[in-house]
């Protein structure tokens, strides 16, 4: 059975040689998720977003559309079922959105289901910084809770409380199975 | 060694004669947390935001403390590190409580440390119903999304985009890690 | 993105409309093992056995191999990484098979580089009864220790103690991880 | 409320300042089991074994006695339920010991109900070592097998086939919910 880029590199980690034979190494298998691929996970959102605001720029929306497909079926775990995704701008009753179609409508509009939804990631976007004030690593899961700073081409910095939940699939993709976004709170 | 209610309760379940002879029936012990149980951690979260508002009413600060910390010692998992907790009403730079203490303040205020909390807790509530857009449940771990609504005594209603996360421990307590909590965003 | 057949059978399950709208029902997503599972995954391992059995008698070694084969990739996580595999009748310093190959020889023999394998397999199995002692069930893993009894062409019955750890993958498919075989000691 | 050695253990490492204020570290909390605590596990039974020799070499059955209950309780997790344990030199229908009483009555025998048992760790043991094939590591989980290698006071050395399962409690402390162990197979 082939062995997928995963497994191939978590063996070359544990420096096992594959034989039955007597083990001279011991071969170590860590299934669980690292706070290095959390952290990862969260730059490829932001530099996702801010591609998807350039490319919509450079090509308009269909352009923006096809990289923002491409950026949700990487970074967001609707192959495994209904992802619990509470975008910022998202108002009842289309607050949560479980499925793909409504995450991708969020992100670039378009989409006549949802007609509240302009295109978050259309908004011009130039940088995406991520901040976490608590990181919990659990297994192939993480949860991480703090606040994300968005940077349009003016220089104008949204920032907003954001809340995510990580799996590490058996392949090795780490993929958001929670997404929870809100404007701060404002007296 | 003494056995956990939670534990003995398993083995009943599981039917198991725990003798060393051979084995008649098949012990199973499950660690897993189930739907059931979160209904119950949610409804019972409620209800205590319920009590301290009544108990607020009928016995003063004093009083709704003691509820509140009670209630913070049960349901919140401040026992095993920092908890990811974003309230609704808490802004910028206090946004996220991860410390007991601070969650305290959010419900009953009354702490110098957190100037802008009035207390959520004490504003009369007289009903609290959670809706879940969807669970998901991942060995003793769950995660919750859906709306929250408040009622206070004057009937008026307040709904509130709601995450949790859950983790039932070696004791069988389930507690919340995870909890962001966001006025519905309105255009 | 294509749902594989383990999602689209949770979200019948959960009932779940997968509208992006207001939601009239809680999609609940399990990604546990469940005890049924697991009987399901020891049932099949037995008739894998008996099935080598027979087309080794039909088919002779090509048969048998081809079928163990395929019973390995399907039963067995080696698509993971070095399985936890200490079968019944191998001897020190071969006595753990952490590669398929291994695991192959054991079952049908015939591999120059594990020369005290003749085939567990191939011994005109008719078939193989699991009794559990115990049963863990934790997330999407489960363990299991009892007795595995197997009766042959000729009526004989051998019985083996016997330890299983399975592991349900993201696409539901349910694997060995562990498998640690042995004769029950006798004085 | 209090907090575990634990859990001050994890604010430590993670530089946190526990302040609701705020944040300029990320406190990270990781409830994963690691190599050096399965390795220090394993280290802890070995010498438990041999202080269970010696104390019964100096103190007899009953100081024995007292040693191995300690050595139990603190090393299996009999406190959460049934044990998976299937000893070295345990027989049909006494092969598995899912409670403590039957692990206490192999480690040092006189118990009538266990009439086969001589206790294992009265044999005069002066050093354990084990020498692991394969480690899975898997959340607040790990697996090990391997072999260990027994030394007694003659220098006599017994190599058995040793599988573990490990859980990692609430409180930090590293159990084993899995024990399979079996002489090696000798054709």
């Amino acid at each position: 059975m082939k062995k997928s880029s995963f497994v191939q590199a978590a063996m070359l980690t544990a420096g096992v040689a594959l034989s039955g034979a007597a083990f001279a190494n011991t071969a170590v298998v860590n299934s669980n998720i690292t706070e290095a691929e959390v952290l990862k996970a969260q730059q490829m959102w932001g530099n996702a977003v801010v591609q998807i605001s350039k490319d919509f720029e450079s090509g308009g929306l269909d352009k923006a559309k096809k990289t923002a497909q491409a950026a949700l079926d990487a970074a967001y775990a609707y192959d495994m079922g209904p992802v619990l995704f509470k975008p910022t701008l998202a108002a009842l009753p289309q607050n949560i959105r479980s499925t793909e179609e409504g995450a991708l409508a969020y992100f670039v509009g378009g989409n006549k289901q949802f007609p509240n939804d302009s295109g978050f990631a259309l908004k011009g976007w130039r940088n995406v910084e991520s901040k976490n004030a608590v990181i919990h690593l659990n297994g192939n899961t993480a949860l991480t809770m703090g606040n994300v700073s968005f940077t349009d081409k003016n220089g104008k910095v949204t920032t907003v409380d954001k809340t995510w939940g990580y799996v590490k699939d058996s392949a090795g993709n780490v993929k958001i199975v929670l997404h929870h976004s809100s404007l701060p709170y404002t007296n």
